[in-house]
Formats: C-alpha cells, structure tokens, sequence
C-alpha cells in the first residue's frame, strides 16, 4: 500500500469537511488519488454540508430607507445584503431584514461593516487617545493595556455596523451581527451585509 | 475730496454687482466707506440680485430610485439635490427632477458628477490612449491634438453626469447639466447635483 501523505489527508479535509479518520481511510481505498476519494467520500455522505458562512453569496437585494423631514427625504440609506439564491433574496423576510438595516443605519451612522475594514492608521491614533486619557486619568501603565483594549471596544461598538446594537429592539435584541446570524440560520443561507451608503443632505461625503 | 482707490471701486462692484460709474459714483457720495457705499448702492435699487449660481444652497433632498428584477430591488441610487430654500426642496418639481435624476444615474452609471471630478491622471491616462490609437489609424501628429480633445469630450459625455444625455427624453431633451439649469431658472433658486452613489448587487464597489 502507497504512503497516504499527511498533506494529502489535510487537503482533502480541506475540501470535503471530512475526519480525519474517514479521510485517511478514503484515500488508502483510492490509492492516494485525491479526486477519487473526494467522490468516495461523497456518495458515503461522510463529506461535511461546508460552513454555511464559506458558501457563496453572489445573490441578494438593496435596502433602503429614506428620513423625511419637512416633507421631503433628508437622509437616504442604500444597503447590499446578500444571500445564496435569488429566492431567499425576494423572500419577505430578507426584504424586510434589508429595511431594517437600512433604517439601523440611518439612525447608527456606522463608519464600517466589519472590524477588518477600520484602517490601521485610525486604531491606532484611537489607541493612543485611549492610553493618554487613561494616564491623564493616572491609571498605572499595566492597566493602561487592558483600558486600551476595553475602549478599543467601545469604540467599535460605536462604529462598527456588525457590533453595534440593533436599533429596532421591538424585532430583536442583540448586536446587528448576531441579527444576520440568526436571519441566516433561519433562512438556511449564508447571508451577508456587504456594503452600505448613508447620504444625508447638507453633509460632507467623506 | 478723498481720492477714489480703484481697489475700492472693484471690491464694492464686486460686492454689490454694480456697474462701474455706480460704484464709483457711491463711494464718492459716501467719502470712500465702502459699506455705507453699498447701503447707497442697494437704495437707489443699482445693486445686482447677485448671480443664481453664486448663490448659497444649504438646503436640498436626497432622491432616489431603485430598480427590481426578478421581484427584488437590484440596483440602488442616492442623489443628493441641492437647493437654496426647504421650500422649493419640497416643491413637486423639485422632488419629481430628484427622482428622474436617480434614475438616469441608474441608467447612464456615471463616474462623477462634473468634470473637475475627474482625476488628473485618469485624463492623462486617456489622453494618452486617444493619441495612441489616433497615430495607429495613421493621423499625422498636428491633427492628433485635434482628435484628443474631440474624443475627450465624448469622454466627458460618456462618465461625467451634468454632460450625460438625459435619459428622460420624454421630459426633456439635451444633457443633465442643462436640464438641472432650466429647473433652476424655473424655480429661481440656485440648484445643484451634489452627489450621487449606485449600488448593484454583485458588483464590487469603487
């Protein structure tokens, strides 16, 4: 019998979401060949559904909302939220979903979507702030560490849309992202918040 | 009698819009002091309203379209659409000519709103190309500048907004920045395309 490659196991692992065990004996029943044991391990229904959130979400819709004030629209709100199929994406409740996180950002003003999208420079400039407050404030300097992480905190849960709270507390309460999680389990679709656009009039764009 | 500075007679025109004599003859009424000058100037009725355009619009709407496909919103646009009073930013025309013009943008997809929008270096990069491609069909080099402004403009026609061919020719015919000015002349307020973003799902924002 051919080595199996540790590589090779952890490849196919990779690809199928399969164990390590069943891995390992699907390739030794094919030789080694990776495809072959793909295919093997699929008709044993041993390989993994994939993580819902690796799956592609090419499909969706655009929310809106828009603030009248005086009788006319003042602020208006775009937001891409996106779904695995054009189905889910008409569906009422993805739409309503869409609304909503319109209407959250609206009233949120968040700056990103996600944690990973904050540019370095602007962590860092807010750390710095957060540490000279927390001398001012005449914290000793091991202390000082866990303050910036604490604020650091804060300060994404004030900024970022997936950390912020829901404003619409009457459907559900929790952080945005802990909302598209739960829409996405319910719906059974990795479901995703792109991007959004928050254009109020008299502001700069930035 | 104190001597008239031409420095002076300028600023008080161009505060004031007044012609030459007018200013000149106020500011020797008023012994040189130009705001007193100006007061005169506004009396006697000789002050200009001011150019529109120069005009201050602080006030505005934000307009909107949305395009369905496959019974889900697809594409989005926001314009921003100023104007001079909240009263004329209610007004049905205004709000109707903030709509069309979110609609064209859907439509046209321009990359900005004026020309001064547009980055030096993309215009070098197109100026560039223009030439390239002229000299390959053969043009010789003094007809060359020729055809690089001529094809820029058609550059201009076809990414910046106010030189976009309306798409609503139903309404009105000719490019968007000559619509936007027949609106302002109608509503004697000074009206701007401030800004404007499209979403589509799918596509990779800019």
């Amino acid at each position: 019998m051919s080595e199996i490659s540790a590589k090779d196991v952890a490849a196919l692992r990779k690809e199928t979401g399969a164990g390590m065990m069943d891995a390992k004996r699907a390739l030794t029943e094919t030789g080694g060949d990776i495809e072959k044991a793909k295919d093997l391990l699929r008709e044993q229904g041993l390989a993994a559904a994939g993580k819902r959130s690796d799956r592609v979400a090419s499909e969706g819709t655009i929310g809106h909302y828009l603030h009248v004030q005086a009788e006319r629209p003042v602020i208006g709100v775009l937001v891409e939220l996106a779904s695995e199929t054009d189905f889910v994406a008409k569906s009422d409740g993805f739409q309503e979903a869409a609304k909503d996180l319109a209407m959250h950002v609206a009233a949120a003003r968040p700056s990103w979507v996600t944690r990973d999208e904050v540019p370095e420079d602007v962590l860092e400039k807010e750390r710095q702030l957060i540490a000279a407050q927390a001398k001012n404030e005449g914290k000793p300097d091991h202390i000082v560490e866990k303050i910036v992480a604490g604020r650091l905190n804060s300060f994404y849960e004030d900024h970022v849309l997936l950390d912020q709270e829901f404003v619409r507390t009457d459907k559900f309460e929790g952080t945005v992202g802990e909302m598209v999680t739960q829409l996405a389990a319910s719906l059974g679709e990795n479901i995703l918040v792109r991007r959004f656009v928050r254009m109020a009039v008299g502001e700069t764009a930035e």
